[in-house]
């Protein structure tokens, strides 16, 4: 039995890792078109800040480590250019065919580079050590930074790091790919408060006097090569699967970056591409290629990003977001202090929690802070996980002791405001 | 119709404060023994140590606030000797009988002196200013706290910070009241290298020279005034209440340190008294007593408390709790990076998981690390409540960025690894 994966970075190697322990005696082989593997791309905006010394402290395991610790072969350079279903076998750039049994499709995601000549992405470690190399040997002063969603801010605060001028563009009226308009404004006054321009409702024309031009426009899934083995797509334009990670073809799962999901809020299939859900879903895909039963439930859509030293998190639905869902949704915020309010290192802390009128029911929340914005965040998702009541949330036992959060935390208190907006 | 609370620290104002909020013609009356209300007892801790610069800081309102901002009459210094159900009054030592239609008892706890002669203790304000000033005045050198509870662990901080040499004597074999020798051998380690001495299985015999002893043996409810009244205690020593807060007599809640609570994990009743729970079952016997229905559905036994910088944190049972309660119960250790592995702020974290064998429901959880540890143990309490399963927990849509957590956060790695022993 062979399975081969295709793509070499977080949901192919987690599928490979899984089915090997699953299965001792099956052949396992991954095909990576790029020549890194396992490599953590989402820490690349930590490298051009600065603190991370070398792309390559991101890899996380080489390919020898693979061959040797878990018996995985990985070719590198290895760009498959078909599938064949019918014969199970794909079909490499360099014409070589390779029979398999079990296939996992993990071709990820590619930036949008949204027709921007010249401009820069980051989206691989090439991609950041050319963007490193410009910023030490032209020591450019203004950027431009298309896109506000996560990366996009990202790269803006690592650039004001490196000392840039930057000025965010952002074609929709929202940050971070959230319809929100008050996160929006939250975000948008902290980046105007660390000398950040966001630019939004504005595409980016190539005018102004920018030395340096980052496109962070989006990304879209990798499904050129399932799409044309007959695998079919879903709604959203990434590979559609099951809660096993079953594409439509017999034998072939997807996961990662190219496949959807189901939200656990709305219980429809979106496609959000997270390093922290591909890792996920190669798991899954891993264990039912390697013969076990395993399950994805989904994604309450929990995300977090740093923004100019601010964690901004997010899980579920925005207000907006809830009503387009077509639920009557009700939301409360609430600033707060993070640990009690004498300690002194306690700071303020934004909270704010969406839920459906009539049952009560959580629909989403939002975390901005210096600390434990993580933790909070995380809190809702797994309420979320669990379509909690308001009603319970409030009463929920979280930690208390002074030094790290209040007799009463930000999370409670928002959730006993909002109950009083209930029916 | 008149509300009387007795105890105007946590329990006894949130009470007064809920009632008054959903019924604005009730008349309110707070009765409290000691000078001082509303105060964050819990900080007293903290103003030994330094940061916390007077003891007034730690108070949260005043009188004139609850009578001019939530027309809630308190008067200090007024020690009720009794109740009489029958004639619905309460008698002041002063003689004074005041009538209630309802009534609140919050009468707290005190601590067990544990008969060392010339003890301190910290329980109140006063007795913060006593030690503050001992401190200050005859500049002792080395001191034995006795009980290795969380007040006798943050004291043994607070005087370290002060530059004494502590040693902390506990009776029992474990540290944190909690059956859970893993816990405290981690606990000791971290208390050796901050060369706090601590010695396990001791009785403090008044010997060695120690220039100041600090009694934290332990709290007992305090129950006197309403066992007089016909009130039922439970198997716990503290009064009996329901998810309502109600007594087994009419009119009468009990609600904070002095009453009992249900434990979510086993259903039982416990008695654990805590800042944030006593506030919660406050805000309900407050509601209940103003003629709406609300319910308090118990504890998941969360804690949290820093030791010498280290959070350590629980949640749930302990494996050795878990199999005394008659669960076939398993559980698993890691140690993981708190933030991505790359990102420079990133530190070990520590994470236990325990479950229950056959069905994999989640039974508890232990956190410890520098930071986000607030954050992990609630992830884990929320699931308590809501009888989570380890496979469903470990698919949980956790933030992931790698400032704030790596791709797997800890507790979902601790959960795989637990999954493996699961029936």
């Amino acid at each position: 039995m062979r399975l081969v994966v295709i793509g070499g970075v977080a949901a192919g190697l987690s599928a490979a890792s899984r089915a090997r322990r699953l299965d001792r005696s099956l052949e396992i082989l991954v095909l990576e078109k790029g020549q890194h593997i396992s490599y953590a791309a989402c820490g690349l905006p930590y490298y051009l800040e600065g603190h991370v010394r070398r792309p390559e402290d991101l890899v996380v395991h080489n390919a020898d480590f693979f061959r040797r610790e878990r018996e995985i072969e990985i070719r590198t350079g290895a760009e498959v250019a078909a599938i064949a279903p019918m014969r199970r076998e794909v079909q490499l750039r360099s014409g070589e065919r390779i029979v398999y049994d079990k296939l996992v499709v993990a071709t990820g995601a590619q930036p949008v580079t949204g027709g921007v000549p010249g401009a820069f992405t980051l989206h691989t470690i090439e991609d950041a050590r050319k963007l490193r190399e410009f910023l030490d040997q032209k020591r450019p002063r203004r950027a431009a930074v298309v896109g506000a969603g996560y990366i996009g801010l990202e790269l803006a605060e690592a650039l004001r790091s490196n000392g840039l001028d930057v000025a965010v563009y952002e074609s929709s009226e929202n940050v971070l790919n959230r319809h929100d308009a008050g996160l929006t404004a939250l975000v948008g006054k902290h980046l105007e408060r660390c000398r950040v321009e966001l630019k939004l409702n504005a595409r980016f024309d190539g005018g102004g006097s920018y030395d340096l031009v980052v496109s962070a426009a989006g990304l879209l899934p990798n499904v050129m090569l399932a799409f044309g083995a007959g695998i079919e797509l879903g709604a959203t334009g990434a590979i559609r699967v099951n809660e096993r990670m079953e594409t439509n073809v017999a034998g072939i799962y997807a996961a990662g970056d190219c496949a959807e999901m189901r939200h656990l809020v709305t219980g429809r299939m979106v496609w959000v591409p997270l390093g922290s859900t591909a890792n996920k879903m190669g798991r899954v895909a891993g264990a039912n290629a390697a013969g076990k039963r395993a399950r994805f439930q989904g994604i309450a859509g929990t995300s977090i990003v740093r923004v100019c030293g601010l964690a901004v998190a997010t899980t579920g639905l925005s207000l907006e977001m809830a009503r387009r869902e077509g639920f009557d949704a009700v939301s409360e915020r609430i600033e707060a202090h993070d640990r009690a309010r004498y300690f002194w290192t306690s700071r303020p802390t934004t909270v704010e929690l969406v839920a459906e009128r009539r049952s009560g029911r959580l629909l989403g929340g939002t975390v901005l802070g210096d600390a434990d914005v993580a933790g909070r965040i995380n809190v809702v998702a797994s309420a979320l996980a669990h379509r909690m009541l308001v009603d319970e949330f409030q009463y929920l036992d979280l930690a208390y002791s002074p030094p790290y959060a209040p007799v009463w935390d930000p999370l409670l208190v928002c959730a006993q405001q909002l109950e009083k907006k209930l029916g």
